[in-house]
């Protein structure tokens, strides 16, 4: 791939399904309850079926996709963690001792986690920018080829120490503002660090000013491969009609970079859960997107979304498993 | 049971369990995450411990209630269907085919439905009391005992047509305001039929203006046989160690009077959704209560909070599952 492949892929999207969009509104009808009454589980049942293309629509292969990549700019020191963390965290992925493989078991979701070069960090934005461009290619088309066309839905999330900061970083560069509006503590700063963190993304956006020419060039510079990965799953799962459930602050920066290439790129995802980090709001004012979910979480590895998959799975079994007014014999509206 | 009786319940209710909400917060510092990174479900973990007075919680023995019952005020035309649907709909309960079966069936809860002397309506409460005084105690009753002690978590719902009106004439009694601050569309109704159904809530209250000394003659004045048991359930639930979820508008006006009897009478009790009926969201800012989910919903028969026990189900299964940092072999902290 080149950046230019990477635009191709923005040619002809495929659309929303409105037949089977209309399938769900006119069985939605008829089920025992009054018009409407189930609020946004009617609403997701009608985006589920459009973007998969099929009624009824079903979650039964939902997968969650965990991209981890470690930053050249956490030797600043702006996380709490090591970056060492990063490795250790995709390790108590794959055995089983995360917070996110408690909740993919309470959702019935498998989990597939994509190591990207975790013993090669990006570089350090404040001098170059954080991936080459075979590098930045190379994660996209790693996220774009690990989504499978067999599954029904995908819930997006990352794992990266110092992230928060690319995050931020990629933000201000598709929406401008100052750093200090897109930062905030990520897994636990104090407002000193805070502060210090903003400065060394102003850093990073200064040193690469004349090369961020276009959404895909910001989140090379300031990116990470894990952001990279997200934003090539995000675009595979449009092109296989895979509807999208998105994460947290981080997810939700690469996933900005699309609908910056292409407004409308991301229609066929749902925002699951609006992070504590600060800047995460922002962009989902940015994006015209509401979340599900306001919980107060800010842990990232798709735990937001993974929670919200629940109302998914609610409005789903509603609509496919309730009895019509005809078959219960209930009376209509008067 | 008296009004007295119901009073004494109330003496010497059962406060939280500290001890067993700091072996929550004590073993949540170990486990594999930022601290406080998983938000509002720390503090549901911690809830539902205290409540249930053990460590770690349960919730391996959860129980949705729905109590139904019959509105003589909804020969008025105050709901947008006729009350032969409280029946029908308690039958399409008993075979599966209502949106709290699906909604149950994801969860992993059980359904339990009491049916309130369904073929006998309350009277119609612009002429005389809802409920007479045996009536009122009988109803109550039922709920309280229909609590079994074995339960881990109690969610409380209610059907039964012609119940908002019931549920906005309690909280006008117990809030203040006129009756139209409370009162919305329910099943669907317009705005000239929710302006009528607001003044047959001012003819019940100017009616029984000199009755309702209390909030016990409120509920038994103004309200059904089903607010009567959530209420009941609700004190039963209290003093049995059992946390509840409570669903939306008719559901939380029953409770409401609980608190009005004695503050802190609903301190076990989390409010799962706010309802698109805009009086709850009212109910919810005089007992200040935040919702978990605000989905749009209005259906009742507890399907909000039983969409919300998706949540707690994975707030508890993060704390009981996780690895510890130690477990894992990740670095704290710098």
């Amino acid at each position: 791939m080149t950046h230019e492949t990477i635009i191709r892929q923005f040619e002809n999207l495929p659309g929303p399904d409105v037949e089977a969009g209309a399938a769900v509104e006119a069985h939605e009808k008829n089920l025992t309850k009054p018009a409407g009454a189930l609020g946004k589980l009617e609403e997701l049942c009608v985006w589920c079926a459009t973007w998969q293309a099929r009624y009824p629509p079903s979650l039964d292969n939902t997968t969650i996709l965990i991209f981890a990549g470690n930053h050249g700019v956490a030797k600043h020191g702006v996380s709490a963690f090591p970056s060492a963390v990063t490795a250790q965290m995709v390790r108590n992925f794959r055995t089983g001792g995360a917070a996110i493989n408690q909740l993919a078991a309470v959702q019935d979701a498998k989990i597939e986690v994509v190591e990207l070069d975790l013993e090669e960090p990006t570089a350090d934005f404040t001098i170059e920018p954080a991936m080459s461009e075979p590098d930045f290619l190379k994660a996209f088309t790693q996220g774009f080829n690990a989504v499978e066309p067999s599954w029904n839905l995908l819930i997006l999330g990352e794992m990266g120490i110092g992230n928060t900061t690319s995050a931020a970083a990629v933000a201000t560069a598709l929406f401008g503002g100052d750093p200090a509006d897109w930062t905030g503590p990520g897994t636990g700063l104090n407002s000193r660090d805070i502060a210090r963190k903003a400065s060394i993304i102003r850093a990073g956006l200064e040193r690469h000013a004349t090369s961020i020419v276009d959404p895909l060039s910001a989140l090379q510079c300031l990116g990470g491969r894990e952001l990279a990965a997200v934003a090539g799953a995000i675009l595979a799962a449009r092109r296989r009609r895979i509807p999208v459930f998105l994460d947290g602050f981080v997810t939700t920066a690469a996933a900005a970079v699309l609908e910056k290439v292409s407004p409308g790129a991301l229609d066929h995802c749902v925002l699951g859960h609006v992070s504590f980090e600060p800047g995460h709001k922002k962009l989902l004012t940015a994006l015209n997107k509401t979340p599900l979910l306001d919980l107060g979480m800010r842990l990232g590895e798709a735990s937001g979304a993974a929670v919200a998959l629940g109302i998914l799975r609610c409005a789903i079994a509603a609509h496919t498993g309730m009895a019509t007014f005809e078959e219960a014999a209930i009376s209509r509206k008067v």
